[in-house]
C-alpha cells in the first residue's frame, strides 16, 4: 500500500494546523482512504518548536528546494502566501509531476491562467479548496456537486474579518474604528487590515469563484471593489430600522448584458440567511439553473478549518493517485472491510434540554408543577408567559428544563400526567443541543 | 471521445427532471467534462408524452430489463423508489459492471450493506447524492470535503414537507391539520403524508448520513423516530415566546457513550440559522473536529434540484470512467482549451436597488431631496424614520430606491452632494438583489 508523502511549505497558522490534523486524525484518514498520509518534510524560516506537532518523523528545513527536490514527496502544500516564492513552489511542483495544494487566493486571482495551465499540463493535480471560504467545501460543490448546472449567480460573505467588524458594529453598537481595533486585539484582523477591510481579499476569492462558476478567465483589475471603511454607525442603524443588515458581499452574475462581478457593502434583508451570518463566519450562496438557491456556511478562516480544506484536497489527490493503481473511492467513503456494524443508543440513554408544555385548568396549578420538578431534582430554566392562554379551562403553559437524562424527564412527566389538574396529556419537545 | 450513455428507470418528477437537465445543459456539461452524456433509454409504465423532453433519440420502454440488458448503457439511473424493483435494478446494474445512480433513501437506509457491497465488488460506481437533501451536495461534502475530519455530529432539516407545515403553522398561525391540507393542495405533501410527517423519511436520510459520517453500518430500527403530528399551535406559540422555533430535526452524534441517532421535533433558538430555514427548504449542519461548524442549505426536494444531484453523480462517474482512459478532472473544472477570456461589466453598466444615506442640517430638507429623486425619475420605495437623529446639525436620513442603472443613481447623488444643505457627503450602499 502506497504512502502519500506530503511536504509543507510554511508552518504558519494553516501549515501548523495541517500537520496537526494529519497527525491527530491519521487513523480515521487511513481507515477511509486505505493509505497512510505522512508529512515527511516541512519548510519554515520561523521558529516552530512550540507548534504542538510531533516532529520526530518530519525533517524541517529552511529551503523549499529541499521539498521540491525530494523525489519521495507526492504532494507539495504551499502555505506561505504572496505571489513570489509561492508561485515558484506551485509551478515547480507541478512541473516535476508532483501535485500541489494551496490556500493562496491572491496568487490564483492574479495568475490563474499560468497556474491552471501548469496544472493542466502536469500529471500532478492542483487542489485549492482552502483558497475560498476556509473549511467550506465550495470549490468542490461547484466543480462536482453543481457540475450539471449552469451557474447563474453567486453572492457571499467571504471575508471573516470584515464580517466580524460589521457584526460588532451592528450587535454591539460600535463605530468602525472601535470594532476594527477589537478585531485586531482578538486576532480576527491583521496589523495591516487593508486587504480585509478594503475588499481586496474578498475580490481575490470572487475571481476564483467566477472562473470556476462561469468556466472562463477574468482580469482581476476589472472587478469593482469597495470596502467597509466608509460604513458609519448611522448607516447600520438606518438600515436596521428599514429591515436590513449591512454585509460585505462578493457577488457575480452571468447576466444578459455580460458578466457582472463586484465587491461592496450591501444591504441584505434582516431575516435572510446571509444577514444572520455572524462574526468571522462565511457563507456563500450559489444559484444554479436546476439546483436553484443553495448556501454553504462555515468558518471562513482560521488554522483548523482551513487545514480541513487543505487535507480534503490531499486526500482527494491521494485517492486519485492510488486509483491509477486500480483502487476506487468507495461509495460509502471507506472500503467495505473497514465498515463495522454499530448500535445506536436507545433514546432513554441520551440527555437533552426539554420543553414541556402543559394544559392547565387553573394557573395556580403551576406551583404544583414547579414543586414536582424540584422534587425530581430537575432544574427549571425558563417558564413561559401565561398571556398565551386562550381556550377556556386549557391554559397552555411551558417549562424549559436544564439538560437532564431522558429517562428521568420521561418518568417525571408520566407522573405529572396522572395529576388531577392536568387536563390534557402534556407534550415533551427536546431542545436542539 | 467516449459518450456516456444513460438509461433512466422511472420518468416521474425526478426522472423527467434528469432528462430535461441533460438536454437543456448538454453543451455546458460537455464543455466541462469533455464528453457528451446522452439519455439513450428510459423505462416507464406511465404516460410520458407531455414531459417537455425531446424523445427523438430516447427509446422508451416499459421494461427495465431493456436498460439492464443494453451493453451500450454505462450508467443506470434508478428513480422508481421503493425497495423491490428498485433494488433489483441497482444490484443488477452493478453486477453487470455498470454504474448506478439513485435518489432512493428508503432502499439505502434499509439495505445499505447489500447495496454498498455490490458497489464495492463492481467495477461500476454508485452515486446516491440525490438521496439526501435534494440539490444540496451533502454526501460529497462529507465524503470528500470533510474527508480529513472526524465528524462529531450532524443535525438537519431534511424533510421539506414537515418544514413547510411547521413554517406555515409558525408564520401564518395555522393549526397542524390546516397546514397539512394546504401543503397537500400546493403539492408539498403527498396524499398519504405518513412518511414525511411521522419522521420516517427523515430517519432514512439520518441512517445514510450516519453511515457516511461515522464510517459504520447501523440498523434502521434502532433509530428513535418521532414526527410532527403531535405538535399543536400552542406549542409553537409558547416556544416562540421563549425565543425558539420548532423544527423537525434528524440528528446524530458520536458521543462518549456511543452513537446517538434520533429524529424528533426540536426547539432551536429563533436567531439560529436552522430556525430561519423556511418552507420546503432543507439545511444540514455538520460538526467536524477540525472544520468546526458548517451548514449546507438548499432545496431539499423537487424535480429540478434533485435532478441536479443525479446529474452531478452521472458527471462524476463519467469523469472517472473517462479518467481510466487517461483523462483527469481539470483543476478549474473545464479543460483548459475550453476556457475563454471574458470581461467583467463595468459597475456603471450594472443596476441595483440603492440605499442612500444623507446627513442633513434640517429635516425640512428631506422634501428637496425627494423632489430631486422625482426630477431624476428615480422612484423612492422607502424613507427611513427620522428618530435616528442624534448628532446636532447632522440628521442621518436614508432613502431606498427602486432598481435603477448605477450611472443614473451616481449622477443624481453627485448633484445632491453639491446642494448647500447636505452637510456631509452622502453614502451609497447597494441592496443585494
Amino acid at each position: 500500500m502506497k504512502t502519500i508523502n506530503v511536504g509543507i511549505c510554511g508552518l504558519g497558522t494553516v501549515g501548523a494546523g495541517t500537520a496537526q490534523l494529519l497527525e491527530k486524525n491519521a487513523s480515521i484518514i487511513q481507515k477511509r482512504t486505505g493509505f497512510p498520509i505522512k508529512v515527511t518534510k516541512a519548510a519554515t524560516i520561523d521558529p516552530y518548536e512550540d507548534l504542538d506537532i510531533d516532529f520526530s518523523e518530519i525533517t524541517v528545513t529552511d529551503s523549499v528546494d529541499d521539498i521540491l527536490n525530494d523525489s519521495e514527496i507526492d504532494v507539495v502544500v504551499e502555505l506561505i502566501g504572496g505571489d513570489g516564492l509561492a508561485k515558484k513552489i506551485i509551478l515547480d511542483a507541478l512541473d516535476r509531476g508532483k501535485s500541489a495544494v494551496t490556500a493562496n487566493k491572491a496568487l490564483l486571482a492574479k495568475h490563474s491562467e499560468e497556474v491552471f495551465t501548469a496544472a493542466y499540463n502536469s500529471p500532478g493535480f492542483l487542489g485549492y479548496e482552502a483558497s475560498v471560504g476556509g473549511g467550506i467545501p465550495i470549490i468542490r460543490s461547484i466543480k462536482e456537486g453543481f457540475a450539471g448546472d449552469e451557474i447563474e449567480s453567486f453572492s457571499g460573505i467571504i471575508n471573516g474579518t470584515a464580517n466580524f467588524i460589521l457584526s460588532s458594529m451592528s450587535n454591539d453598537n460600535k463605530d468602525f474604528a472601535t470594532a476594527l481595533k477589537e478585531a485586531q486585539e482578538k486576532g480576527f484582523a491583521e496589523a495591516d487590515p487593508t486587504f480585509d477591510i478594503e475588499g481586496i481579499d474578498t475580490a481575490h476569492k470572487v475571481i476564483i469563484l467566477m472562473e470556476l462558476a462561469f468556466n472562463a478567465l477574468f482580469e482581476f483589475d476589472q472587478l469593482y471593489v469597495e470596502g467597509i471603511s466608509g460604513i458609519e454607525s448611522c448607516d447600520i442603524k438606518l438600515a436596521k430600522s428599514m429591515g436590513y443588515a449591512i454585509k460585505l458581499l462578493g457577488m457575480a452574475r452571468n447576466s444578459q448584458k455580460g458578466f457582472e462581478g463586484k465587491v461592496h457593502p450591501a444591504l441584505v434583508k434582516s431575516d435572510s440567511m446571509l444577514a444572520n451570518v455572524q462574526g468571522a463566519f462565511n457563507a456563500i450562496s450559489v444559484y444554479g439553473n436546476f439546483v436553484g438557491h443553495t448556501m454553504s456556511y462555515g468558518a471562513g478562516a482560521g488554522s483548523h478549518p482551513t487545514a480541513s480544506a487543505v487535507v480534503g484536497d490531499i486526500i482527494d489527490i491521494g485517492r486519485r493517485l492510488s486509483s491509477l493503481g486500480g483502487e476506487q473511492v468507495p461509495a460509502l467513503s471507506v472500503p467495505l472491510d473497514q465498515l463495522s456494524k454499530q448500535t445506536i443508543l436507545p433514546i432513554d440513554e441520551t440527555e437533552s434540554q426539554y420543553f414541556v408544555r402543559f394544559k392547565l385548568a387553573d394557573e395556580n396549578d403551576i406551583q404544583a408543577i414547579k414543586k414536582s420538578f424540584q422534587a425530581a431534582g430537575i432544574a427549571v430554566q425558563q417558564l413561559s408567559d401565561l398571556k398565551q392562554s386562550s381556550e377556556a379551562a386549557q391554559i397552555p403553559f411551558a417549562i424549559l428544563t436544564e439538560i437532564v437524562a431522558e429517562h428521568r424527564l420521561q418518568a417525571l412527566v408520566k407522573d405529572l400526567n396522572n395529576l388531577p389538574f392536568i387536563t390534557h396529556p402534556s407534550k415533551i419537545i427536546r431542545v436542539d443541543s
